[in-house]
């Protein structure tokens, strides 16, 4: 069933937030770094249903919030302006009427209700946004539907990424075509829920608000939430998703017959940005997938999944090609999850570590150089159940440190 | 009344598990590793009360459960022998055998009931014992009294360690000396719960097991499980204390009037060996203790606390001397404790950096000099409550990734 739903969907080449039809977009140079572009939007022609999840840190920035009450009034959207390099978190009363002032020139520069706009910040957090820089910045925008112009928006919402992240998936649904794009960016302090991440995902699909929400948040739970760099979560981080109908389609509903084929174009979309987020993980040199099998249910096997990828100590011995799958066990043994110590089997890529919790005998230099591959593969077999779950991170390397230990200054 | 407590004990220089009446100690090289001493010994000249408390970790391994096993037959001990280099973990049914026999050669060499021995490894996970070089190396041990032997037991039971840990206080209970004396070892793999980590705790009150294990528990919970280097828990871990009754004392309980004073003089010894370990945390470079005022209660002040010493990005702006005070945010929110997001004041040293949640102006300068200290206190007052609670870690270098890249190769 799911390999079936899978063949139906199509990926796009150098797919992107321009991918479905109805989007324009832009990303300026507002001053607030001193050379990259720091200030992007995302329009869609006419009013889109909305749907967004959200850090779950109890310290949300002040667009978040702004965001929030916008998608509240209405469940539509029309806009997203974006900036990097200051998150407006931490700011108080003055972060929160920075933020409404963003939204709000936005919404008269392109002559949308208030309330058709979102906002997002990313970037050091407890400084004020300079809304001298960031009203010129806004004035400034020029949203068109060019290659360069996605590109202009990937680059402006970037902080410590090193790559931009975008994707595009297409799937013939009620006999239309219907195509999800997307960009992200994310680096560091990715960990559960939302963690400095932004997603963007613009779709024209006809569903309801309500239904691209009850999508978009089980979709979430496998895939953003499935990623971590280094266990921290922000203050400010959200995936938004925008459909404005555009492609024609029945509105799609759970009980619409092609209903699970929109929620796998989804999830397709989201996986791939969560995975490219991951691999450009601060200071990463790997992406590492763990899969787990064999769980009480399919929670605990992503919590445990998600457990091992987010282990220092697991990360820094595949950024160094040692096989020490002991790391991968004391990570495991350390979750409250359902485990039988006497039935664990492990691999590490095609190398048989474990089998049921024995050590296997395996050639350290194939290990090696498995392990010096970019991609990086765990798989665990608990044989106490059917749950079944992923997660993705990176390595843990000097250059996290170096990164991390200046951000600021 | 705590300080009061406090005035009555005192420090002991240089002091170690000889200094307690009635100990000797011994290691040697039996060549489980290249050239450092890798096996050791401590002994009680009679039978001791025993408590202990174990990792959480749900993999635990062999010599953990040989040793629960023998002093849940009568709460007494008198000898523990301890090797480094492998902590036969994830070793089944032949590494529960070769942790009973480590225990029966010690039982034959020094003359004790089986019951009377505990057994601790630590190292690395997934390999036999060797068993002749373990046999070999407890016919040579020879323990004594003299501070070279302490020294040796020191050495022997470190991994990644670069210093000895140990420490030693006295107080007059009961009109008599009552000396507590520790050695630990403890580098990576720290964090709640007993995670990679050997604290042994010598002493001479007299006090039955049962009191023993509770006011250890107690005190654990505030010193130990306090600490954290990279958020792992590992397989082998334990604190072990023998209680041998030679100072004379009338047997201490919890309604003794000096019992509050025996409990102090435990937490003293507990608390040093713990901020001794977190100091020594893998390529640390700086000891940072966090407090946390006015949570909820003092169990949410302890889990913040930990939370914020815990944090990757904490730690690399700490190692980076940049005061980066919305990480510290970020990882307070992040958890689920009562938090009021306009209420935080937040200090770094003596320099204030949050007032009621509202960003304070402070001298970058002084930021830095202050965090190139090795001792950095971050203190929060969430005023919301009166819990109160403290956590140790230290910072995250590039040496942290260096050793962990390749701890087993």
């Amino acid at each position: 069933m799911q390999l079936l739903l899978k063949e139906k969907i199509v990926e796009i080449e150098n797919g992107n937030i321009l991918s479905p039809q109805g989007f324009t977009t832009a990303g300026v140079h507002a001053g607030l770094r001193h050379a990259k572009k720091d200030l992007g939007i995302i329009i869609s022609e006419i009013p889109a249903s909305a749907a967004a999840v959200y850090t779950t840190n109890q310290f949300q920035a002040a667009p978040l919030i702004v965001t929030k009450e916008s998608i509240e009034r209405e469940g539509l959207l029309q806009a997203v302006v974006v900036n990097s390099a200051c998150a407006n978190a931490c700011t108080g009363v003055r972060g929160h009427k920075d933020a409404l002032i963003m939204r709000s020139l936005t919404s008269e520069k392109f002559n949308l209700k208030e309330n058709y706009v979102a906002v997002a910040s990313t970037g050091v957090i407890g400084k004020y946004l300079d809304m001298e820089k960031v009203s010129n910045g806004i004035q400034s925008l020029s949203p068109g539907k060019s290659n360069s112009d996605a590109v202009d928006f990937q680059t402006a919402i970037l902080t410590t990424d090193i790559v931009m992240k975008s994707c595009g998936y297409s799937s013939i649904i009620d006999g239309k075509t219907i195509t999800i794009g997307g960009a992200a960016k994310g680096s560091g302090m990715i960990h559960p829920n939302m963690a400095t991440m932004l997603g963007f995902l613009t779709c024209d699909a006809a569903i309801s608000p309500e239904n691209l929400s009850a999508a978009l948040k089980r979709v979430t739970n496998h895939t953003f939430n499935q990623i971590t760099v280094d266990g921290d979560t922000s203050t400010n981080d959200m995936v938004l998703c925008l459909a404005n109908g555009l492609a024609g389609n029945h509105p799609l509903t759970p009980e619409h017959p092609e209903w699970e084929t929109f929620v796998e174009l989804l999830k397709k979309a989201c996986e791939n940005l969560a995975k490219q987020i991951a691999r450009d993980g601060e200071g990463a040199t790997k992406l590492v997938e763990v899969e787990v099998l064999g769980a009480k249910d399919d929670e605990e096997a992503r919590f445990i999944a998600k457990q091992i990828v987010g282990s220092s100590l697991v990360k820094t011995a595949i950024f160094g090609a040692d096989a020490n799958w002991g790391r991968i066990i004391g990570a495991i043994g350390q979750t409250k999850a359902a485990i039988n110590p006497y039935t664990v089997d492990m691999a590490i890529g095609p190398i048989k570590m474990l089998e049921n919790s024995v050590p296997c005998a395996f050639s350290e230099d194939e290990a090696r150089n498995y392990l010096n591959q970019p991609f990086i593969k765990i798989l665990v077999d608990l044989h106490v159940g059917k749950g079944a779950g992923k997660a993705w991170g990176c390595d843990l390397s000097y250059d996290y440190v170096k990164i991390n230990a200046s951000y600021r200054t």
